[in-house]
């Protein structure tokens, strides 16, 4: 029998939307607002989702205690609080868009959830706009 | 890279659950309190849903401002306050169950977003009923 | 010992905002969309508040079960899946705006409930407008 | 033309997450306070969705109506205000983790819903913890 | 200038309601489902204010971080995955409404908190269901 | 007859909580990962509540589509998608905390509604922390 677990959690950063290879005329036609290089932020609220087989002797698929601490550790205390342009290496050379957020944190996270899971991300940048990324 | 971005948006109508092919006690019994002839209303909440690649310039599936402004003009501007049944062309001979809203919407949309997109359409009729439709 | 309880309930209803003294360009420039004939509707979200002495021997301000058996059958039941301007008899002569509504449900759960507590409407017509009263 | 629609429901429970084949030490250390013999408990927020194709004579994939009764006679009228671990025969020799109190609502349901139309369940144990379950 | 802070914070507990001094007829009347004599439970969402001064220092009334953690050390780790009614000191011989859980988490908080701020608790036994206690 | 209505409106903004009078040291043991000088960002929802006499000739206390367009042409379009610290005069000299947006909003807001309506800030900063200031 398989099933989906899923722990929210969220995190607060300031980010640029920002393309380094195109004129600033570009940057701000494409990314509006965005774009302002004094930047902007958000809270960001993550779900974790898990897909595996229920363990009949916990009747667990994973243990969202466990999973509510790997991502605390590696993606709340890593992200929160931070200037995700600035200060976060994986984003010194990719746009930090809510798509490649997702990207970055499934990433991180799969190193850290054994290959049996399928793994999937979902972010909300705000309220009214969110991303679901699988990892591929 | 595949990923979903999603963007809500909201719509307040009403409209009235009937069939014209039936008679009266028919459409009591099968749409109760819905079949009331002067109507009653919802505020619609509205998610959009387009899959893609991830775009490596931008880091964008799909500007998602671009996906509001379609939206707000191709769905929200034509069905905010209005009366499903008798001012929405789509209704004249279309049940305006939150399934065939969602339909209705669906292909007003998928025409103006190419189609090597995935569309999919959430609509919260209440907070408790909702319907999801991608279009097959 | 003072407290405050409050129970959430909802209802579906079609209206429209309308002056009949007024001419139809006024009623144009001041209710917008909200004036359309043809009626638009709104999945209300109401909140009953009772204020009063916490009973030493229940524990309780004022029964949750027994307010929301009221709500339910003197709020919920009268104006659920109705056209308020057409078929609810207090807007006869009454403009349905949600500070209205909130005034017409107040008057009605007041007669229910004894004039030693005190009694507070909150209405939400969409998750962003709501109204508060009080009685006064 | 498919579509999923959706009822949420609730109902509020007490349990422990137990396993008897384990000593003590096991099972403080695998459910933590989960483990507490003389039980917590969760507002239950499920959400049951149906697939199947749109009645072309009602504009229903599935009675929103009937399913919300189904889901209140055979659902929340047998979980509501219930241990489950003492009171609920399926949980006798079942940890009523999510997963597994998921699959019991699946089980349940199944029977009472047509094999053409595809079932799944959502159970949300707190606001950030959720699990689904879609029979296999 | 005055204003108010708040901070939200939640438990799971079991409890249930019941009168010692009353027959077990006068209690099921009273208490219905909630007197079940096993237990139900659930998920306390806690909303802490603080209404004083704005330092213009600070440019805070309190600070909020201060204010999460003694929710946490004094409520959240007090009440948590616990059975209010027999694991809970102060509900020995008082019955564990949601209106006298606030007046505990009070008495609990005024301690800690210089009586130069007013304090207020709003609890949300279920999201539809909830008590405001200000000390009086 | 007197009642309150209230507009939710949205913006999203970096900021960085520091008093330039003070060492470092104390900048960071007061204000923690908050004082980080690459700022971090918020999702800040605010609830705009104004409280007069309904008008008997419209239902209204005040306009909440002219409510909106206040909270959008002078609030939202000066606050969103800046950093308040570097972009937003009124934060010169003024920490940007919660308590100090919500003082500055109000006091934007209120030179455009009439002193015969009183006039509430709600600003939610976080989903869980939030700050209401009341002109006084």
């Amino acid at each position: 029998m398989k099933a989906t677990v899923s722990r929210q959690a969220h995190f607060n950063a300031a980010h640029r939307l920002h393309n380094p290879n195109w004129p600033d005329e570009k940057n701000a036609a494409v990314f509006g607002k965005c774009n302002n290089p004094k930047y902007h932020g958000h809270n960001y609220e993550l779900i974790v989702s898990v897909t595996g087989s229920i363990d009949p002797e916990t009747g667990y698929v994973y243990d969202l205690g466990k999973l509510a601490s790997l991502v605390q550790e590696h993606v709340e205390e890593y992200l929160d609080h931070k200037n995700l342009n600035e200060e976060v290496v994986e984003f010194a050379n990719l746009n930090p868009t809510a798509e490649n957020i997702s990207v970055v944190i499934y990433n991180i996270l799969r190193k850290h959830i054994d290959s049996k899971y399928t793994l999937k991300i979902t972010l909300y940048e705000t309220p009214r706009n969110f991303v679901e990324y699988g990892g591929n």
